[in-house]
């Protein structure tokens, strides 16, 4: 039996005033090449609580779809309780990164994610400011 | 300090035109059995960017229900930007799937999935075509 | 390289009528600390087919927010399938939580989650009653 280790890694990304979409299915691969893991899982979670990461075909017209409904599931012109002792206008930002949640788990299998071929890891600031987000990476796994 | 092992494994699921849902709880205690892993964590991830995976009461009634809710958030007659460039018809399929996530992780005990009474893990297709869908499945923990 | 172990635990948590939403961030960092893991990541798993997980900034405007958009997701007050059955009366329970999900990856490092400054982990009970739940939660990581 090959014995297990575990990499503990993290990603800086630039996004937009949200909901911004952005493709980091390279910069996972990469931290997998870095390491010596060729299976086993790759955890990935966005740190702050109006950021979210998930799965999409990374095309124009997908992430225009995506980002228009995540503005359905949250409405930014709603009325917001968390304005009322705030007034930082991004109560719908909170919500719907609740909504879409923080992380995803990914399978690795020969020293790469193993993916559908149209899909792609997002991390997805939905903010009402851009913002610098970091996105924390655990690779668990055994040896190449 | 009991030494950790990882099982890598996939399943293969046919679903028909979605939101088609699946039921694949057995499937993944019988991978859990096949291991030597008696307590630890399943990472189970759809293969793919219009499937997903959560937990729900496999019965016949919350499954309607929670297709319905799929169409809700997603509906198929919208116009989505997606359609413009591919004209494949299955933009809300992309939208649905990265709403809901690929991938869920669940507790290993006594080597088995440790869930609710009525709790089950659901595969599901949001395409608007019948898939063959695989699964990845990592099994991460101590041995028996 | 630094061998690899896993903790695996559990949380008890009482919850009132859903949606209700409880911040367990703490009794996850408690966990941490009675494991020799420094570095690695934590799953969390709500036990049931009417519970979920996710992060949130836990103040009490967003959790009301969050409350009513989870409400607009699955509406306690439409027609669900699964009613005419089981006359429950927690049809909404169970498509809200499917649509959540059971489940977050988080990252461990130093010790301690590794979460945004304002970022809670939260259990969310969804059904039309006030109950007992337990999040499962496994720590695999090397030691500190």
């Amino acid at each position: 039996m090959r014995s297990v280790s575990i990499l503990s890694e993290s990603i800086d990304v630039r996004l937009n005033t949200g909901p911004d979409i952005c493709d980091i299915t390279s910069e996972l691969d990469r931290l997998i090449s870095k390491s010596d893991i060729g299976n086993g899982s790759l955890c990935a979670t966005m740190v702050g609580s109006t950021g979210s990461i998930t799965t999409i075909e990374f095309e124009p017209g997908v992430v225009e779809d995506l980002k228009r409904a995540i503005n359905r599931l949250a409405p930014p012109d709603l009325e917001y309780e968390h304005e009322k002792a705030w007034h930082d206008g991004n109560g719908h930002s909170h919500v719907q990164a609740a909504l879409l949640g923080p992380s995803v788990v990914l399978p690795v299998r020969n020293r790469r994610l193993k993916l559908g071929t149209w899909q792609q890891v997002v991390a997805i600031n939905h903010d009402n400011r851009p913002r610098s987000r970091t996105v924390e990476v655990t690779i668990t796994g055994t040896a190449w």
